[in-house]
C-alpha cells in the first residue's frame, strides 16, 4: 500500500505547493481584490476542482500561503551562519522587503475593512509576529532578560516594517541601508550598554 | 462683486472641505475597492455632478484627501507646545496610528498593483514624508549636521510607520507605548551623545 499512495501523496504535496506560490505571487501583484481561487489555480497550472479540494475558501487559500513563505523565509534565515550585529540587521530588514511582505501587506492592508478575513489574519500575524522576534533576539544574541532589550528589539522590527512599507512604490535602497547601519549601531549600543 | 461671490466661494470651499473628509474616513473604512466618487458624495450630502465638479477622477478625489487630511494634521502637531523627547516621540508615532494613516496606507498598498495610481501617490508620499522628516527634526530638536543624526530621525519615522501597520488589525497600545519610551531614550542618547 504504501508504495502506491507515496508517490500520490508527493503529488498532492507539490500541488498544494504550487498553488501556495502562485497565492503569494497573486496578492503581492494584484492585491486582494485581484486575487481569487479561480486566478491562482489557472496561475498554479491546477484545476478549480482540486484547487478547491486543498483550500475550500478564498480565505483558506491566501492566509496558508502567507503562512507558508513565511515559514520558508524565517527557516532560511535561522539557518544562516552567526554574524556581526550590522548583518543581523540587514537579514531582518530583508525579511520586509521581498514579495512575501507584499503579499502579506495586501492580506492585512484587505483584513482591516473584510470582515471574514480579519480574525484569522490578525492571528496569523501574531503567530508571524512571534517567530520573526524569536529569530531577531537569536540572530542579535540579546538578552531579553534586561530591562528594554525586549522593546529594543520590537521597535527594531517595527521599523523593518516601515522601511518595507517605503519599499512598496519607490525602489529606496540607498537610503535603507543607510538607515540600517545606523540602526544597528544604536540597537548594538542598547544591547551591549 | 465681492459682496455677492464670496459666500459663493465659501460655500464651494466647504462642499470642497466635506469631501475630503468623507473621502478620508471612506478610504479608513472600506478601502480603494469599495472607495468611489459616488459614494464619498453620498456620504458628504454632495450631488454626484458637484463631487465631479471639485474632483473630476477618483485619483483626484482621494489623493487630494489624504494630501489634505495630513496637512491638517502636521499644523496641529507644529502647533503644539515644545515638550520632551519621549512627548515628542509619542506625537510623531500618533501620526500613522490614526484614521488619515489608515486612509493613506489603503491608497499606498492599492498604488502597488494600479498603474493610473502609482506615479500620483508616490509623489504624495514623498512630500508627506518630506514635512513629516522637517516635523520630526523640529519637535526633536535635532541636530542634522551630525553625522548619523538623519537616519536616526529616519529610522524613527520608519518605525513609526510600523507601529501604525501593527495597530491596523489589533489595538496594541500597551506594547505602543513600551516601545515608544525605550526607543525615545535611545533616540535621545544617539541626538545628545
Amino acid at each position: 500500500m504504501a508504495a502506491v499512495t507515496a508517490p500520490k501523496q508527493d503529488r498532492s504535496r507539490a500541488t498544494r505547493q504550487r498553488l501556495l506560490e502562485a497565492a503569494v505571487s497573486c496578492l503581492a501583484e494584484h492585491g486582494w481584490a485581484g486575487s481569487t481561487v479561480a486566478v491562482v489555480a489557472e496561475r498554479a497550472g491546477v484545476s478549480r476542482g482540486a484547487a478547491q479540494h486543498h483550500f475550500p475558501t478564498r480565505e483558506d487559500l491566501f492566509t496558508a500561503a502567507v503562512e507558508y513563505v513565511a515559514e520558508e523565509r524565517s527557516q532560511a534565515l535561522r539557518a544562516l551562519p552567526a554574524r556581526d550585529r550590522e548583518e543581523a540587521v540587514a537579514g531582518i530588514v530583508a525579511l520586509y522587503t521581498g514579495p512575501l511582505f507584499r503579499a502579506a501587506l495586501q492580506l492585512w492592508v484587505a483584513a482591516a475593512h473584510e470582515d471574514q478575513l480579519r480574525d484569522r489574519v490578525a492571528e496569523l500575524e501574531a503567530r508571524v509576529g512571534r517567530e520573526s522576534h524569536r529569530i531577531a533576539v537569536e540572530l542579535l544574541g540579546a538578552d531579553e532578560s534586561r530591562p528594554g532589550v525586549r522593546e529594543t528589539v520590537q521597535g527594531l522590527l517595527d521599523m523593518a516594517r516601515g522601511l518595507g512599507l517605503a519599499t512598496l512604490l519607490t525602489d529606496d535602497t540607498t537610503r535603507r541601508e543607510r538607515v540600517v547601519s545606523q540602526w544597528a549601531r544604536l540597537v548594538g549600543e542598547a544591547l551591549d550598554g
